[in-house]
């Protein structure tokens, strides 16, 4: 939904169940005008999350109730992926659809391959969750053949230990003036050099002072440098949901708009430190307040 | 409003239209105490404003609807200014008037001429909205008509480079602690200087660290000091629109009990920092909740 | 309440009027597993408070309206406390209910006593309110009879003077850093000197930033040492309404469960800490999300 | 309320506590437009009252909390009757006035006393409340000696048997059509005979079919005449409560300026059918729409 | 939007402003399905009403605020109508339309032209709104030249009394069972009589209990028969603005599927009925759920 | 909870997922003094549904959503039904238990067996929902077992079509006043006929006049005689859920009290009707409430 307000054509490939809550869900996406002819419609289960919102020092609290959703029935076979594709600038996916179940990991997969046989770039947010991965397989068994041909992804600490068994020791750490000790260094020169066909690692810095305030920033490495992001000092939380996304959205937009890394990074920052005053799970913000941030031109201003 | 709830008696001078959102309008100033027997009521239409509060790290936002309000459709005839101004001590006016229609700016021309036929004080909020003024008139050939009979008034920047000219180059900048570079002292010279009946320019500084996190204060000069006010760091704001005219009608109330710009000064800019924790766009504290901030005992504390 | 969320097994003795609106807040504390079967029901009139929520820098404020409530109506032999202190561990007290009226007084002193014959613990929130005290009684006629056999007290400044008249002189204050001038040293020693059941005077540490921010924290002297406790910078606050009550449920869980005061202390700060991020006057969170904080692991994060 | 919606200029006499409850209560009042410069202000308590609505067979229930309100608190010297009485041309009472206390009885007496004298004409809505009266005094000892000179009262059964000890035998009652068997007729001739400045007798006739659906009439008694008033179904009730002010006051409206009983009673009874659907309890309609409903054209459609 | 949930291919051809109202609506419509593509964004006002919902006796209200709306803006030149109407099986148009602005009727007329020229069949809702027709034209010089292409319309005796002075006589009423006195005959032969391109002539027939209770049905005048609608009887209305558009939306989905008027008319009137169970002002019922209602089975008892 | 607020002790046999939501139901029904000491806590899923209220003609909607849930992991072994039902009057099953997992099955023929062998009178709501048995068995292979033990039921002819295949041919109709043609007579004299130890079965009778408006009444028969209760007019529904459930307990209360089978019938046949005007699903009157509405004085009224 945010790729359709800074105005790209998307296309979202997902299941809702045949009823009501289902089509309610799908027509909350084609408000914001986003293609949904591929989603599939059948099963009898929507998936749901149950969103504690944390504020001050409570930190939040989500529970899931995803087991036998519609979308956990999918398979390798469900989706046409030739024909979804055709034509397609970017395909995106995140961890969280191969920790539902085993047809979804393998629908990943099947289009993952399709992607990269029609040289479309693929990216991924690893976005491990530690209350899915409940049917059977473990992420290490799965997520490196998924990997394999994503070119760009978006990876925490928790992410590659979980995925590939990359574990930072002490000696990995470096200080990072106002993020303290971190290791997205070694983990993105890890994960890089690990997959042939990766073009880029992703690590966002967010430093919680407390469930409603956070510092954000970000570094891209590219196999040779690393580009470090704007920091936003992020005060006055609204809704924490949906910023990993909200970057990744945004970032996909830059990207292909400018074809610059360090563009994409700064873009999708401001977008996702944006986000966080938004209440929902998505970002609906435009451009043209994404770039404002971007430049700290007038931020936050009353415009009248 | 605010005014009569620090004890004055206040008259408001606008127009409704002849229907229910008027009559309900008018309900709603009339509870706050303040005299609405010289409103107008005819017309069509209510003017009106649609507000999307700023938060955290993004700006407000706001789409007016006024053309064609009952109040645009007043004119120099519209009021019995010498029967309304009958016993006065003080006449405020706001730039968003005349920014509204020829027919206002007319009505608002001849309240300041007869206020200064009586001797009686006229201020203004300079308040320059660049959504306004589509009438046909530019700020510059209305403006300084109606303030050369005004003794004070609150101005910024950009009001003055819109109405009368007036830029500062950058040797007009000085470094003010706290808020960086600001023209404030060349703007309140040169326009003092300009306008002969000019008793003091008011200045207030905003230092938007976000929309939820402001720096306020604020600078007043009487043709020969500065006096600088008390400076109010004002986080976890709720609505931020009305603090200008919280601070008009606060220093209003205390240059008519004091006698005395700096008393003045910051006794509006301890309202006005109140008005940010209150939604609504007018300010309802009363004066003991205002000594209180001006003094700063007990200030934010539960009172039981 | 809390208590009862820390796994306690906690009785409840109040007073609520025959009417809906007792049995409905009987009903809320039920509804959080506290045993009720000592409240009296009977009389007319709920005991009410309404609560202007401050927020930013415009403090709270409270208007009390509980004369002639049921509560007040109770006296010496309301309760059987043999009975109800049968098998107690501890027996907590606040300075409320004796402000309350003559009857609350004698049936608070009657619990006192009572559980000091039979080597209870008894604990008391000093909590002088300014707008009770209305019944023809003095605080200082009444209060240092109920402290005599009170083994651990929670004082503030205003509770001593107002209660027995302890007042510290300038040379009483101390710089403590981070929140300036202080006299909680002075007032421990003279509050456990002079009543000789005494083990320990906690005093907690508030300084408000704003109605909207303050820092917590807290002390404890035991006739020998002080201990300090951890600091909680509390910012984006929900509820400020109950943090005293957070405290000492959180403060008897922990002595009880680790006969340690500073544990005991620290873990009382925690709960206080996050009950500001609750709506509602009492307290709700767990002991493991207490925990968390105290030991400052992952804490505000979100869980998933 | 009603009556200022009506055109009516209207003096509220009653009384607040000196606190935040009390003002906004005041100023809900004037922005209706009444005037309330002889409201007194002092006291602690605002008078409650706690309302569980009523829906389909469920019936509404009212918790009172006025024991001790600033109102009680009232005395026959409180208020200076011959200003507020000065150039009035109706004084209205209502029977809950002297339900509070003894204070309240004497400033109603006076009240009443100084009308009189003056020819102003009196009305009373006799309106027993069983959970009132408690201060000592019986309404038998207090109320005959206020409706004494009172010239039009409102009147049902349970108000002239407690109040006046008129109590209808079984032959006493009549089949009214859709209304089944009725006492008015009895009630309004003994009260009429009782009191020698008795000019008329109101009974509203109350039909419950649920808590959502009335069916409301009445009958006006001159000592000579009986008039009956038009009947209204009234289902998809909003709030009941304030019927019987709505119907005073618009009875009260009429009155005065048609100068007809009839005339009078079927405004009335229009005008508290409509506020059936008015949320809280006063009535808010204009003149015209209770005209319509009278004349019964176009009612209830939707005008566009 | 109606259309679009009975499975319809439905384009909306309006005009919305270039700024966040405008989108937020456009997005609604969107949400539902409908085509917005030939929706014309530009000009600075939205189209606004205010709506006073009535409920028991009290008729509801409404304010326009349309006068400078972005669609008041359009004309004769604005749309691509070739283009829109491209395979287009029907078109339909409101008599509120020709009242905004002569543009907005030059736009319906070119329309209407394009349609007949295409033989698509053109239906209209009359609609008078005394409240609109405010530019200058009467509807009587703008209306007749556009029913003369139109061969379905929608009339009442308002409409055509004000658009065409057909205005019946008493001896033009006939009794109608549950409907009192009606003149739809007479209207719907002479509308049908005057204009040679008249396929069929509804009316809806309304009768008012009371704002929450109505009873609706309908006839239609094919020139030769007229055919009875089902009478329905809908008590505890919800909302009942878009009524009268619900039942066009159904009637135009039911004829164009079934080529069957009585069958449109039940259909239409079914869906109208399910309207003013829904909030808002578009009906958003299936069409499973509108056959239910038609057949009578199972009527709103819960699906479990 | 009904049961409790009737003044009886009753626990509550289920299950909850080991996480917030199930805490949070079981402390509501712990808030209305429901032992539920019995349930078990496991599992992972809430069982939930999600309810469209149906209006006026519109009838409402359930979208269950229990598969996997907390309870239907219960098996046969998972209570200690001999602990449980130790000194109980009675024990109530309905047939959503069974229909939701075999295990949940298995539980309530094992919690009816030890009831028979204890001599409780054990009752069921035959409840067949159409959107559950999920599972594999089908009701006729589960149902008559269980009932082969029950007292008491309710049953309607789909429960006992689809349990028992009992299905009344034209000629088991019989014409009820106020009712149309019902078969309970035929359906009771079955059921009682089949089941050796069936005390009695209860037919509840319900008039959809719309979703806001139903007309209630019931029939027990014991074998020997047809007991008709009192029938209800229920407008203005605010929330039909639950009015079964509600019902029963008042049923069962009352058969406690009276053993009396119209008495118990006409209590719960007033407690449903209630029921219907509270929103929620389950009933929170109490004894007087509903003795009030089967003495039919002073029903609907407000009390004050």
């Amino acid at each position: 939904m945010s790729l359709a307000q800074f105005g790209d054509q998307v296309s979202y490939v997902s299941a809702i169940p045949n009823n009501d809550l289902g089509f309610t869900a799908l027509r909350e996406v084609n408000k914001w005008g986003v293609n949904t002819d591929h989603v599939k419609v059948g099963g009898d289960k929507m998936g749901l999350y149950f969103l504690e919102k944390g504020a001050s020092l409570r930190g939040g609290n989500i529970i899931y109730d995803r087991a036998g959703s519609a979308f956990s029935e999918v398979n390798a076979d469900t989706y046409n992926w030739e024909e979804i594709l055709e034509g397609a600038d970017w395909f995106h996916w995140t961890g969280i659809t191969p920790a539902v179940s085993a047809g979804a990991a393998e629908a990943t997969a099947r289009a993952i391959k399709i992607a990269r046989e029609r040289k479309i770039p693929v990216s991924c947010d690893l976005n491990y969750r530690s209350k899915l991965w409940k049917y059977g397989l473990e992420p290490k068994e799965v997520m490196p053949g998924l990997i394999q041909n994503t070119n760009i992804v978006l990876a925490n600490e928790e992410d590659v230990a979980k995925y590939l068994g990359i574990v930072p020791q002490e000696s990995n750490y470096e200080e990072l003036e106002g993020f303290g000790k971190r290791s997205y260094s070694f983990i993105s020169r890890m994960v890089h050099a690990r997959f042939p066909h990766m073009h880029s690692v992703i690590t966002t810095l967010r430093q919680t002072i407390n469930a409603s305030h956070n510092r954000w920033s970000g570094v891209v490495y590219n196999g040779t440098e690393f580009f470090h992001g704007q920091v936003h000092d992020i005060s006055a939380i609204v809704d924490r949901v949906g910023g990993g996304d909200a970057f990744m959205a945004a970032f996909i937009h830059a990207k292909l708009k400018y074809r610059d890394l360090e563009k994409a990074l700064n873009f999708g920052l401001a977008a996702a430190a944006l986000k966080l005053s938004i209440p929902g799970d998505y970002n609906v913000v435009t451009e043209a307040e994404v770039d404002q941030l971007v430049g700290k031109q007038g931020v936050s201003m009353l415009s009248r």
